[in-house]
């Protein structure tokens, strides 16, 4: 491994995070608060090191490996959030670094899980910087920098493979710069749309930023302790309830869509089952709240879409406080914090196309019972899919469930009960926020032990970063050196 | 389908259930219980029926095809467990039907969940009936019919295979009637050397042979509300964990043993892994004991090596209230009740060997990163698995899974919490018996509604003939008639 190339890359990271900085900056010192030091000495720092290291990058090289794509992402988010967190714990937002920690990974994986309690305490710079680390992580920090950069080779695809949210990296134009834009122009379209419309609604111009932030990132962070719940407009629930579901969504399908195949999109095999999902989901749960506590089907109903569109994008919001709940509501969204939005979308766990490809695998298992010798491929919107493929697929879920059911018996250990550590565990590795009982939606992380947040952390980064990445650079040596 | 063959082979089965009611009949007459009129019925029922059904089979036609296979096993233990319902039903030990068919299948399919409280006012007969299901189910009935028939074909083997626990039917003799034999052999082996054990260490001989089905079987049923808590004695406790233990092992490993191969024998990678499994658990749930509320080592550790044993084999005897562990012992056994013991064994679950196989495709997959284009079959026991296998062991694991989560969301409609939901299913499923808080091994599914304890009773009947069996039956045609 050149790791003069990984610490460049990892320069430039840092240079491009004391920019993205400046917004924050800008509204710490328009609004005179305490954090605007905090983001002087931040910036400076970043600056200062972005430069140093990337001094080391040969002007020649730039072409990379596998190995130094992985490393690239994984170091590159690592000293992200180790930076991004300073101007929460210089501002005294938080009590410690490791808070601070927890807080910048849980927003540039769009977790959207919090460790503060009473969040409306916090300065608007650094509010504002929490939530806006949603947005750039939602779509990939990385695969922006790509945009700007000329080809990177095998580890440049490995680095936008990491960054982009599924099985398969879907490249929508032939370059892989262009695939880049092209996302980054739709991200910003949704954006931008959602803001206006919650300006229409009566929200202010921060407030409709930091919760356009965390929906079209499904991210979740909030600058209210009651989340979304603290609007009682109808029309605001609706929104930010609809676009979390949009932005579920493959964003390689809008591109379709704006060119006019809207036929071509609605027939995506994995959009289906997503929309059936969130559609029997919603009306599952209606039904269950009206035959228990509920009244009204029209509050039933907005109450199960947005709590379900929050869920299974893993964005994390709530307008009530669904731990309260009737179990059979809350084993559903349990469920929904497993599956996820779609791949190639910003929402996290596991991506319906795996479980699509999952139920294909066990149609074709009762059919070879009866026919063992038919060779029968298994299709995605019409094309087979490569073996290599599907093998991948099922490792992801496979170890997406080891480290689930390891991590959740480590995580009783702080002798929490079943349903909190299981659920704390299935909301950070799922880039969710919110879990059930101790760590409910109305609640926090913050009773944690520091250990513990730090475990959540490496385990949002491993979910953003879907497992394999990270975990690839601590496998044995031989496994990567075989012959 | 020929459904003359399948109707004949039901009519057998039933003829040899009223034989092995006998026993039970026996002991009711000796011991003047008050179940002595039930058995005289159920066994005439089930000599009338089983002659009326026999009549049917055309005498020349032995082969039998993989879909008449799957009907025999299917309707084979459906059948068996209506019948053998009927002396619980009959002489009042259960106030419904459908408890008395949750009880027989609980037995038949080794779980050992009941849903009879104060287990000791059954009369002696019934009593006996109950636990000497375990015993005939261990091993499979079905198997033990074949080794007294002539060859079957397909159809034959698949009844095999799908009684017999794992993903590879493993055959130790050439004639899969001798290999039946000779696991029968080692089963009644076994079976006396314990009951010897438990008489020289007191139990009187009905007990003895009572909770020795229940261990060889990995069942579970008991005599006594509080298990095998009720014996104070660590001899038994002892004697009783060692023995789950040795009745989660894969049995052709003793048939190795037995012809002096050893060290062939404690190379298997399953066993290994199995013994690991077992070791680790021990240790972190003493240890985790020793830390909050035992003084002794000594007991921590007797307590650990029962209670693991006993879940990992899917056997359920219980020795404390483990519901009152703290929250990472149960977590871990709470893992276990899924992991299940070896292939080839009595126990239930997802079974050791299938664990092995994921955790060789996981490695697998981190080697593809850095080698794309590496071919590497995955070995067991120094032999390459066919792809074939692995896809069934992931499609297998894939089901167990959404059968578990599914089942759990259904569950939650009786408004349990979320622990007692998923801990029935799993405890049900994976034919362990009890789970934790309102199924916890103090307690019984006594309180669940009877369409509720027909689904668990579904559930047992899924997981003992491995899932695709039963279901296999209910798929659509063109999926078995795809040319």
């Amino acid at each position: 491994m050149n790791y003069g190339i990984v610490l460049a890359m990892l320069g430039k990271l840092l240079i491009l995070e004391s920019i993205l900085m400046l917004p924050s900056l800008c509204i710490s010192i328009y609004t005179k608060g305490t954090d605007t030091k905090a983001f002087v000495i931040t910036i400076l720092t970043a600056v200062i090191l972005g430069f140093f290291l990337s001094r080391k990058e040969k002007k020649k090289r730039h072409i990379i490996t596998v190995k130094e794509g992985l490393a690239i992402v994984s170091y590159g988010w690592i000293i992200l959030s180790l930076i991004g967190a300073l101007p929460l714990f210089l501002s005294g937002g938080v009590p410690t670094y490791i808070d601070a920690f927890f807080e910048t990974v849980s927003g540039f994986t769009t977790t959207g899980a919090t460790v503060i309690e009473g969040v409306e305490k916090l300065p608007m710079g650094v509010m504002f910087w929490r939530s806006f680390t949603h947005w750039i992580g939602g779509m990939g920090i990385l695969v922006f920098t790509i945009s700007l950069l000329p080809a990177l080779g095998v580890g440049g695809f490995q680095i936008f493979k990491a960054e982009s949210p599924g099985p398969i990296a879907g490249k929508i134009a032939p370059k892989m710069k262009d695939t880049a834009k092209l996302l980054y122009t739709i991200y910003m379209t949704i954006t931008v749309v959602q803001v206006v419309l919650l300006l229409f609604g009566g929200m202010d111009l921060f407030d409709s930023l930091v919760y356009t932030f965390g929906t079209v990132g499904t991210g979740g962070l909030s600058t209210k302790s009651d989340s979304v719940g603290f609007y009682k407009s109808n029309y605001i629930h609706m929104v930010i309830g609809t676009f979390m579901i949009l932005s579920g969504v493959n964003f390689s399908l809008y591109h379709q869509m704006f060119k006019g195949k809207f036929k071509d999109a609605f027939k995506d095999e994995e959009l289906r089952l997503y929309l059936i999902i969130v559609a029997v989901s919603v009306f599952a749960i209606m039904l269950n709240l009206l035959f228990t506590s509920y009244n009204s089907i029209g509050l039933a109903f907005k109450d199960a879409y947005f709590q379900v569109g929050s869920i299974i994008t893993t964005t994390g919001y709530s307008t009530v406080n669904f731990d309260m709940w009737p179990s059979f509501s809350k084993a559903i969204l349990f469920l929904l914090m497993f599956i996820g939005g779609c791949a190639g979308s910003t929402a996290g766990a596991m991506k319906v196309v795996r479980i699509l490809v999952m139920f294909k695998v066990i149609k074709r298992e009762f059919i070879k019972m009866f026919h063992p010798r038919a060779v029968k491929p298994i299709k995605l919107n019409g094309k087979v899919i490569q073996d290599d493929v599907i093998e991948s697929i099922n490792a992801f879920l496979a170890l997406y469930i080891i480290i689930f059911v390891v991590s959740t018996i480590l995580i009783t250990l702080e002798n929490v009960d079943l349903v909190t550590a299981s659920s704390s565990v299935a909301a950070t590795l799922g880039n969710i926020g919110p879990g059930f009982n101790v760590v409910g939606p109305a609640s926090t992380f913050a009773g944690y032990s520091q250990i513990s947040k730090f475990y959540f952390s490496l385990l949002m980064l491993l979910g953003r970063l879907e497992l394999f990445t990270m975990i690839a650079l601590l496998v044995p040596t031989k496994w990567s050196k075989l012959s």
